[in-house]
């Protein structure tokens, strides 16, 4: 059997009974943490702009856009949702080969599709859960050795959003095959973008365009049946990688969703083991800012590298400084976005701290490693050894510490009644008779 | 300067008394080509598919849908249009280094503008010269040497499609850059789904891409301002090629539009000079069907390996013999669409001669090139060799050739008035006041 053609056939065919809890319970964890990404990013300009270039050009009010007021049409209202998902930089990352996002172009069209038509939610899950699975594959295998400047999530999202549209929409396997054909010819995003709102858009652009390759696929436009794999075919022309056999590898017994990893703290990854080291000493040890005298850090040489920031002068600057990071977390127990605003940048109290946190790169400390040493004021000290960071594979984020990095992201942008529908909505998927209630409630009011 | 800076200044500096009145004249010629492909193939079932995927979820009836009666927004209609053009197969061709085909993407974004916010024909032609500029100086530069897969018209004419809607939208530089790296992020396609009706549907998305990309900028939605030369920018990812100073090379003196060519045949275009010569034969020795014994054609070794079926059974494959062009060539004297149904395929009289023809392969022989030698019942022998097939930028089409491809093309789809109307209106482009004239006259009623 042609490899697409394996493919297509497990996504149609995978039974929601073949998929083991474990793996439906981690799609309601990336659920819960991409909505709470996707409404509270709903807020930023990057979204404004979004909506403004989009709303003129829209069709009728169709889906949903998470944490604002408007209705789009399902195209819209995918290219949007999967936008605001990433403005935060705070969404699911993928811990295996690459870095890729998975939920950003999937659960867009899994949600835009649930309020077109009434789909039960263990359609919804599983629909999701086989859309992540194939990006995955596709990011792993294509791009996990070899990648001259492609954004995975980009590039891969729009296979990942045309199999769960092709889930939810029935199509069959020739249309599921021609779906991936168009999503291979309308994959596109380049890391050059990175840094910029385009990284954003990019998560946005796979949803709508894996939706729309599903809808295509559906009337019957025609792609080749080898886009993914064929001589002058995606993997071929992204990065000449033509051994496509890691694509089908454990289909149906491995699932990459259990590999999604979730951000603690709202600042760069390579910051969160001393977060995590100080957070837990502080909690230990109940300690008052006024208590430390000075704070010791030895972390992973591109700590210092891409975090290295002493004072910084915005809050966006403040989540790529190791030094504001830890401080931060020392007096707020914390490291979310109300830490990184400028004015938590910019506090006195925050500056007073800063200023005694001294880091120290060690070759041998690894990415998700630290030691944090607090001396305090009374000659005592305290220390502790993070092996992994909270949020990492090896020490993933608790059901409750998932909802509550929920919760503080949707405060203030809808109510609390709405917000704790939306979490017993998503940990009740798999019963849900209408799944487009999950989106119907993250309406701005 | 940049280069992404230089081609943006460019674009947006160039005055229309700067361009040449040749270039300009061969803009009108292109944009003919490009309206009678489009409104022809808005019959095709590529597009019904197409528009049934896309109208359920468009917006307001903002731009016209070319050979259709359905109006659209702007960004459906440039995919809609873009995709009309292609699936014929019969748009212009840039003959340089790569066989980009510039009208798709630009003609439809400058169409649309034109009927959202009224624009001077004089504005108009220019964008449309200055997005075809573009897009084939990117495919020449990054495409030319080098290219894994990728299908040149769809992954560079997002970039045209940005910078003609650049200039009509009036965006300032730094916006022009962004609609560039917004380009460069949605540009992608293969040429894997050669043979399909994603073909087709390339062009379409680049200019609803492009235009994407102009009005997200114009929002202020902020790219990097190098994605198309970055180390991690679009050349890079594409073809690994980062040498793009070909890219700014002689701009303003060198109208790349000028080199477009329009095919005079609606069949594979190695099948042209052999076509080109027997209606030459024809028509100088006003020959009937009945008077000719046998045909004997020298052709291009590429011609035979790519046209070489010599019993045809579809139209489709009527146009890929190079026995069945020659034949009809002889019978009809032309080669447009209605020499290449089922039924002409399967015409006895077509047939009988079509099985008098001979074509041998000589290494010697060009792309354009061809020998053709008919011996007539009678026993003489007539003799032509073409040197540069009709349409070849050596021997190009008359404006009277592009008109009357353009008639034959439309005929039945819009009435006679409409057509010569677009065809006045095309040719005084120039000094039109409200250039969207040219769209609304290509209604289907």
């Amino acid at each position: 059997m042609d490899i697409t053609q394996e493919l297509v056939r497990y996504v149609l065919d995978a039974a929601p009974a073949d998929i083991p809890a474990r793996a439906q319970h981690d799609a309601k964890r990336s659920l819960i943490n991409f909505l709470g990404c996707a409404i509270g990013g709903a807020q930023h300009e990057t979204v404004d702009k979004a909506l403004a270039a989009t709303r003129p050009f829209s069709g009728p009010g169709q889906a949903t856009i998470l944490g604002r007021s408007e209705k789009l049409d399902i195209m819209s209202a995918a290219l949007i949702n999967g936008t605001s998902s990433a403005v935060l930089d705070f969404d699911a990352t993928q811990a295996k080969k690459t870095n890729i996002h998975p939920s950003g172009p999937a659960a867009p069209v899994c949600l835009a599709l649930a309020e077109l038509n009434p789909v039960r939610g263990l359609d919804f899950l599983t629909a999701f859960i086989l859309g992540v699975e194939i990006e995955c594959r596709i990011a792993n295998t294509v791009f996990g050795e070899r990648n001259p400047g492609w954004h995975v999530t980009s590039v891969c999202g729009g296979f990942g959003a045309a199999a769960a549209a092709g889930r939810l929409l029935d199509l069959d396997e020739q249309q599921l095959i021609w779906a991936f054909g168009i999503a291979a010819n309308l994959a596109g995003g380049i890391r050059e973008n990175y840094g910029t709102m385009v990284k954003s858009f990019a998560p946005g652009t796979a949803a709508r365009n894996g939706l729309q390759a599903a809808l295509m696929a559906q009337q019957g436009f025609v792609s080749d049946d080898h886009a993914l794999e064929g001589s002058k075919g995606f993997a071929v022309a992204m990065t000449g990688i033509d051994d496509l056999q890691g694509l089908t590898e454990n289909l149906g017994k491995d699932f990459e969703i259990s590999y999604n990893t979730y951000k603690a703290f709202a600042c760069g990854i390579v910051t969160h083991a001393s977060v995590d080291g100080c957070i837990r000493l502080r909690n230990e040890h109940h300690l008052e800012p006024s208590q430390i005298g000075s704070v010791s850090l030895k972390v992973s040489p591109n700590t210092l590298l891409l975090t290295g920031k002493e004072e910084p002068k915005t809050g966006l600057e403040g989540k790529f400084s190791v030094y504001h990071t830890a401080a931060i977390a020392l007096i707020d127990g914390t490291a979310g976005e109300a830490q990184f605003t400028d004015s938590r940048v910019h506090d006195p109290n925050v500056i007073a701290l800063r200023k005694n946190v001294h880091a120290e790169a060690v070759e041998s400390i690894g990415k998700y490693e630290a030691y944090v040493s607090i001396q305090l004021k009374n000659g005592s000290v305290l220390n502790e050894h993070v092996t992994h960071a909270l949020g990492s594979l090896d020490n993933p984020m608790s059901d409750d510490d998932i909802a509550g990095k929920y919760r503080e992201l949707v405060n203030g942008v809808i109510s609390q009644q709405q917000s704790e529908k939306i979490i017993d909505l998503c940990w009740s998927a798999e019963s849900l008779d209408d799944a487009g209630e999950i989106a119907r409630a993250a309406v701005k009011k």
